[in-house]
């Protein structure tokens, strides 16, 4: 299930409407760059390895829409969109990794036309995305190594192909799984605010027959404190160079649970979310959203908050690295010391 | 704001019916005990205290019906109805402590008629929901007293009037700090899946003029871990011998995350809610309540989950003594170690 391609008849990039997921699957096509960081505003697409794909194919976008011949003017225009895009998400590195690897195609081009930069461009932004597909694969393989027979995982947020260009990260390691007729049953946190637990992780484990059952966020410590849980499965948006993890809100009291109830915690992360410049997770900048999302719900069908009630709504939390079993990453599974592996894994990812 | 009274004119139990909240505030006229079996089970009133004020209530309604002026008969008409009030909801302690005060003013009282038990009962039922205010009004001045001026509280669930009989456990602390010129802040866990913070407290936080803002329950380690959170306070509905508490879902994580932060954590409940016969939480009757209560939840309109969907919906869990700073009575404030200290406490308070 590729959940983002480029459309070489119309030149446009098609992904998923995810915001109108589970009750209709629908593809909406983008046709400039500044539709495209709307699109990661909105959260049309989200999932940090998604958003990098998407804002290379922004990129594109933004090339193809430059009139101009002169080189410089063009790059100036590149950095420009760069920019634009780089400003809809904070928190995900990936956005930040994948629109430094479009703008290095204009750095490490041979000197030639603006026409060559947009065909480069295309070939970088397709090789992003056909390498995220890859990396997965190689993630989820060596997750589901670690897993045996009949685990019941829990599993936060959305890190499937939906957050992903194809099969996705954490949820990744429990399709590959699956596959490999482990029989893996999923708990799945409905991730309040936004639901991508509820309405997308449990929307892909209905495609891919993976049984499941939702649960509050709330209720995770329950199940942990079961000892029924066999492991627990996040992915990430940005991880420090310590291995602290930022993560879905509700990552970090998800992992204090699994924690003092001994149940392996892992975050499955391609390197490319992997920031080797910021030294721990209190560095990492924590977008706050719209309290909207939060005041919004409803309950028999009608607002549950008071009217003029205010919320405060922020996206992700840092996971202390102390907290993590290992990281997942393409080039293996890191465990600790995670400084010293993870500098090492990235680098040979790197190669 | 009293939220549950006997109704001496038409011989009924009125209380607010919580579903509507914050909507619409409307009471409801109960007059059997069948109705309030269903009430509490369906959630119209809730709240470990309020539960018991109900059901006491609820016996009342049983006298009444009863037409017989046979004792004997008439003891065993009150045992069934006792039965069906006890299966209405299981891990609430507060509910077998009232009901089992009432068929005790069977057993204690005189020789007599059974006009002579109907009044009886009546009598206990009024004292139980006296003493409930007055409790909580112990409990919010002992509580207060921890607090300083200015603190920022992360309160979970609803713990007020309307879980009580007026004033509440928690939430009544911070009501009395509020009083006292103390000028607290709240974050208000919204308390997936039936959302009373985000209805119920964040109700009453309005009607009392207290600042607060509503925050998902994923959100509050975030928070614990800004450094800017001064105290967490909770309410119970059972607390094991050794201080293991059994709140709402999601109360485990908190404090897991309270612990990590060294952020005091206190349950604030009257030793009506201590059951001294159990030994440890993990004896403490969990409810698993209607899968559709996690399942319903809309995003943008729509039913999130996938139709066809599975949930698992545990209302309570277990947070360890070990993560309680300590626990807030009417009797004072108990500290470990909390198996000797508690049961001094709830003694102290039988004598």
């Amino acid at each position: 299930m590729r959940t983002i391609t480029w459309d070489y008849t119309h030149q446009q990039v098609k992904m998923v409407d995810q915001r109108l997921l589970p009750g209709e699957y629908q593809e909406v096509s983008l046709s400039s760059y500044a539709q495209v960081a709307e699109a990661i505003q909105q959260m049309v697409v989200r999932g940090a390895p998604a958003i990098g794909a998407s804002a290379a194919f922004g990129m594109v976008l933004a090339a193809q829409a430059s009139t101009t011949d002169d080189i410089v003017e063009f790059t100036n225009e590149m950095n420009k969109a760069a920019e634009v895009l780089l400003a809809a998400r904070p928190t995900a590195v990936n956005l930040n990794w994948a629109v430094s690897r479009m703008l290095q195609v204009l750095e490490k081009s041979e000197p030639g036309s603006t026409d060559d930069l947009r065909a480069a461009m295309l070939a970088q932004a397709q090789q992003i995305a056909d390498q995220d597909v890859e990396i997965n694969k190689r993630m989820a393989t060596h997750g589901a190594n670690l897993m045996k027979d009949n685990e019941t995982v829990i599993h936060h947020c959305n890190t499937g192909a939906l957050a992903t260009v194809d099969w996705g990260t954490a949820l990744g390691v429990i399709r590959m799984a699956h596959e490999q007729g482990k029989n893996p049953h999923v708990l799945v946190d409905e991730t309040r605010p936004r639901l991508q637990g509820a309405r997308l992780t449990a929307w892909e484990l209905e495609q891919y027959q993976i049984s499941y059952e939702i649960i509050t966020d709330n209720a995770a410590g329950f199940f942990l404190s079961s000892g029924k849980i066999d492991r627990v499965l996040v992915g990430a948006d940005r991880v420090a160079g310590n291995g602290d993890v930022a993560n879905k809100i509700g990552t970090y009291m998800l992992a204090l649970a699994a924690r003092d109830n001994q149940v392996p915690f892992f975050a499955v992360v391609p390197t490319s979310t992997v920031d080797l410049t910021l030294q721990e997770g209190k560095l990492i900048p924590i977008e706050e959203r719209d309290p909207g999302e939060v005041l919004g719900i409803q309950f028999l069908g009608e607002r549950a908050s008071p009217a003029g009630a205010k919320a405060r709504n922020p996206a992700f939390d840092v996971t202390p690295h102390s907290l993590l079993t290992g990281i997942v990453t393409e080039n293996g599974v890191v465990y600790p010391p995670f400084e010293t592996n993870l500098r090492q894994v990235v680098m040979a990812g790197q190669i």
